[in-house]
């Protein structure tokens, strides 16, 4: 099996994973921040240990002010209605998961106004543009850092500075950059960093986590046993216990801190370098072929890679190259339909092709020469 | 070290529950329900077949009205948030834990009415206090099948009737007593059930789920991707994917599967046999120490034991428990200060001891041992 669809689940994981999430459940699979004996302290200090090692990737000075959650999804629902009353306005681009906007649906409903801001077919979305959107009411400006459909990285940075500059709240979803591309939660002004833990970070499906930048209180999306203040009848109000209600995902988090750890250890930037040099060898591959189109700004960014065959389903497409040639892609719209409708494949679809960091030269090979075959050239 | 805090999360699991886990993530650790190719199918079937075992150990009739949740306390803020609105009346017994009783308090923050039905002392609610209790605008009763804080059950079916009666929806907290206690939410009238994965059901932590009776529709708690009908911006109407947004916790449910194989395979009557005999053996022990005072019923119904020891401090028994004789307990308010309160113990707190399947009767003599010294007998 060659497995090309990281953007969804990376895969596989490091040993080092697997390993401890089995040592957390033999070894100290008690309750972390219940009780008082030595098993849920371990639980504990796992726990944190995990928040550590995310905040040194994140540039976060305060690793409490990271909340696990079970998905990037989760983050993000936490943060839009944590955050957002009737009578916001909240500002995303066009290129925005449906983590996002389906979320936003809803509190459209509820009064919340939003506008999507269109990027170039490329994915990329332009800092003018934003601009020319805000209103005097605008309270958040949600950016992907990457696009899950091409891979286009946008200038958080920049987005960022705009943002800072006119007083309003930034939040960027780092489903597909966490763990694959630098982010830095002070040089690029976020406020709220959204991150999945079964993508870029290599840890398993189940864990995730939501920043919240130091002065910033969110409402919270869930209330419970925190093991703390529990005589209070009200939730806590100090971090990370306010957003963390119910026992967490200890095994989860174990084995996302060990994909942490591997990227810390490997560099995020040779990381990112094998990708590239992966990316670059298929769209000259892909280039080569009548009737593939690529889309995305067409330079190797993060390794996501979306194409359409002329005359060819995507789905099919998709099952073909499972069946025939064993290679694990996503055909479809992939949960973004604004993106697809931005880059005018919305009744289409595409076939994405993900890398990942264990991904090798060999594997984009039979990549390209399968869709060659498929596309009959 | 002898474990007996079981009832904040069970330890230690079957073999197979970690097993299963890391096959998850070496062999298919795909993303289930997106992409088509064969390791995200196979994400996807195990995840089916751990709603048809759990449907199977609840009396479920169809399998898909279970959605997979992170834990109890997630179930437990989708059910009341998806269903009461300001103008409603919640009833809840005053055994509830946190995670029941501050979602609540945040929505009577919001205009909903909540009424707390006092228990007896020994934890359990009456049914014509219930009944006393119920107004016109009562739209849901919640009870915890069995307390954490002295593992008091109540009798949910004549609950469960009453309900029905009063056409009231019918919610119980089964945190205590999934995969303990026969749950049947046919028998027991049922409307939605909340159950943690970690406890009883012998499954690892960040795993849990609500069932929701076919006919009642919940607002949803998180929007976001499904892997279903991606072109639309709005929640899919149909279960499960209406209540799971984001990608779930594969190898958590992998393993939560295992778990509850092991307790249909060897019976839930079994199983609660084995540690009554405990509990029985505990409370015996227990009683003929000066000084010693147990809480609950004090009948062996759920192997949960709170006590207190004249003149000594909770929290202090608990860590002296740990450091000098390597036993786990928890010591406190238990996430439950209601509950504390409706027995007495809301200034001491009191020292629980929790039972599973894979304690011994070595364990119970060395736990009343300890008790004896510490208590200076």
């Amino acid at each position: 099996m060659i497995y090309l669809d990281n953007a969804a689940t990376s895969w596989p994981k490091p040993d080092a994973v697997g390993e401890a999430m089995v040592a957390c459940i033999k070894n100290y699979g008690a309750n972390p921040g219940r009780s008082g004996h030595r098993l849920a302290m371990q639980a504990g200090e796992k726990i944190y240990e995990c928040r550590e090692n995310l905040a040194r990737l994140f540039g976060i000075g305060d690793p409490l002010r990271i909340a696990f959650t079970a998905n990037a999804t989760e983050a993000i629902n936490l943060a839009v209605k944590g955050l957002l009353a009737a009578g916001d306005h909240v500002l995303i681009s066009s290129m925005e998961h449906n983590a996002v906007v389906r979320p936003l649906k809803k509190l459209e409903s509820r009064g919340v106004e939003l506008s999507i801001v269109k990027a170039d077919p490329g994915g990329r979305v332009d800092l003018k543009d934003i601009e020319k959107s805000i209103k005097p009411n605008t309270r958040l400006l949600i950016v992907t850092h990457a696009s899950n459909v091409t891979g286009t990285v946008n200038d958080v940075q920049s987005i960022g500075s705009l943002a800072r500059a006119h007083k309003i709240i930034f939040m960027v979803d780092a489903a597909q950059t966490a763990g694959k591309y630098p982010v830095d939660v002070e040089l690029m002004n976020i406020d709220l960093l959204a991150f999945p833990g079964h993508k870029g970070l290599l840890g398993p499906q189940g864990t995730g986590g939501l920043y919240v930048r130091e002065g910033l209180t969110l409402d919270t999306l869930k209330e419970g046993g925190t093991g703390s203040v529990s005589e209070s009848l009200e939730q806590p109000d100090f971090l990370p216990d306010r957003y963390e209600s119910g026992t967490l995902n200890t095994p989860g988090i174990a084995g996302l801190n060990e994909g942490v750890k591997y990227i810390l250890d490997t560099g995020i930037d040779n990381i990112r370098q094998h990708e590239k040099q992966l990316e670059e060898q298929m769209l000259k591959g892909l280039g080569q072929i009548p009737g593939v189109k690529a889309y995305g700004s067409n330079n190797p960014e993060l390794g996501v890679i979306s194409i359409t065959i002329d005359g060819r389903d995507c789905n099919e497409v998709g099952n073909e190259l499972d069946d025939k040639y064993g290679i694990a892609v996503r055909g479809g719209l992939h949960c973004a339909f604004l993106a697809h409708e931005t880059m005018g494949t919305q009744n289409t679809g595409t076939v994405r092709f993900s890398i990942g960091p264990f991904n090798t030269t060999g594997d984009i090979e039979q990549a390209i020469t399968a869709v060659k075959t498929i596309a009959g050239a």
